[in-house]
C-alpha cells in the first residue's frame, strides 16, 4: 500500500493545510500500518522556476538547449504519482489562487507522457483527499465570495483531467487567530477548523478502506 | 510617458500573446514617439522559484535565513509598475490557468508595501491592456466552457485588487493552425486573431489617448 502526499505551504509550524493533511494521513495509516508514504514538499523544496519552460522548448525545437534535468524531474514527479494507491494533497490559498509551486508542479506533470492531456489517464479512479486551507472567508453572501480561484482549478485538474476520486477537506478563516481585524470571526474559524479535521479524517479513513477493498 | 510591458509566453516566435501585445504597444507608441518602454519578460528570464517563500519567511520569522535578494527583487518589480503611466500585459493560457511565472510575479508584488493588499493602491485608475491568448476554444456552449481559469483571476488582480483600468484583447483557438485535430476550426481561429489584433490596437490607442489627456 502506497500513499503519495503533496505539501505546498511555505510554513511548517502553523500551517493548516499540513495539519488537515496530517489528519487524513493518520486515518489512512491507522488502517495500513505497513504503508509506504512518498512525500513531495514544494514548500520546503521548491521546484526550479525555469524547468518547465526549458522542457517545453526542448520538446518543440531540436535546436533548443538541452534540458535533461527538467525531463528527469518530470519522470520522477510522474513516478511518484503512478506508484501511489491513494493521495493526499495539502494546498493553501495564496493571493486568491493556488500556490505558484503547485501550478509549476502541475505544469511539469502535464508534460509526462502518461499523465499529460494526451496520456492514458492512469490515475483515473484512484482515491484522493485535497486538504485545502483559506486564510479568509469565502462563503456564499460574504464580500469575498468567488475570490477562491484555487479550488475550482484544483478540482478541474485533480478530479476532471486526471480523474482522481477526489474528496475535499477544507478550513477557512485560518488567519482569524493572528489577525486582530478578524477577531470577531475566531469562533467561526475554530468551527471551520474542527469540521475540516473531521472531514479530513473521514476522507482518510474512506480512502484507506477503498484501497484495501 | 512611460509604458510597462509584461511578457510571459515561453515562446518567442509564434507567440500570439506577444503578437497581440505588439499591436497594442505599436498603437501606443504611434502617439508617444518619445515614450520609454520598460519590459519584464518572464518567458525569457524566469523568476527564481524560491524567492517568494524566502521573502515571506523572512517577514514572519526573525530567525529565518536572510532573503535580501528576494526583497530587492520585490522592490525592483514594484518600481517597474509604479513608474509606468500605462501597461500592457501579455499572457497565454497554460494548462487552463495563468502561467506559473505570472502567478509568481503577482505573489512577489503582493509583498510590495504599496502594491500589496495593505498598500495605498497606487496603480488605481491607470490604463492597461491585457493581451490574452488561449490555444483552444472556451466560448459559451463549447465543451471547454469554464476551463479558462486564468482570465477571471487576472481581472481580479489587475482590475479589482490593483484597480487598473483594464481592457482585454484576446484571441483563442491559437493551436488550430498547428494541431491537425483542430483543422476545421482554422477559419474561426483566423477571425479570432484578427479581432484580437484590432482590439489590441484600439485599446493601445485608447490608453495612449487617456495618458496624454
Amino acid at each position: 500500500m502506497h500513499l503519495f502526499r503533496l505539501d505546498s505551504s511555505i510554513r511548517i509550524g502553523g500551517s493548516v493545510s499540513r495539519a488537515l493533511a496530517d489528519s487524513a494521513e493518520q486515518a489512512w495509516l491507522a488502517e495500513h500500518h505497513d504503508a509506504v508514504v512518498t512525500r513531495r514538499d514544494l514548500g520546503v523544496e521548491p521546484l526550479p522556476g525555469d524547468a518547465w519552460g526549458r522542457a517545453v522548448r526542448q520538446s518543440m525545437d531540436p535546436d533548443a538547449p538541452p534540458a535533461e534535468d527538467a525531463t528527469a524531474l518530470i519522470t520522477r514527479l510522474g513516478e511518484e504519482l503512478l506508484s501511489a494507491d491513494a493521495f493526499v494533497f495539502a494546498v493553501p490559498l495564496y493571493n486568491w489562487n493556488l500556490p505558484t509551486q503547485v501550478k509549476g508542479w502541475i505544469d511539469l506533470l502535464m508534460l509526462h507522457p502518461r499523465i499529460g492531456p494526451y496520456g492514458d489517464r492512469p490515475l483515473a479512479g484512484r482515491p484522493a483527499v485535497l486538504a485545502f486551507s483559506r486564510g479568509g472567508g469565502y462563503g456564499a453572501g460574504t464580500p469575498k465570495e468567488g475570490w477562491d480561484h484555487a479550488s475550482p482549478y484544483l478540482k478541474r485538474i485533480l478530479g476532471e483531467v486526471w480523474g482522481l476520486d477526489l474528496h475535499v477537506a477544507e478550513a477557512e478563516l485560518t488567519l482569524a487567530d493572528t489577525n486582530p481585524a478578524m477577531e470577531a470571526l475566531r469562533g467561526l474559524a475554530a468551527e471551520s477548523l474542527k469540521l475540516g479535521h473531521e472531514s479530513a479524517a473521514a476522507h482518510g479513513l474512506r480512502v484507506a478502506t477503498l484501497v484495501r477493498a
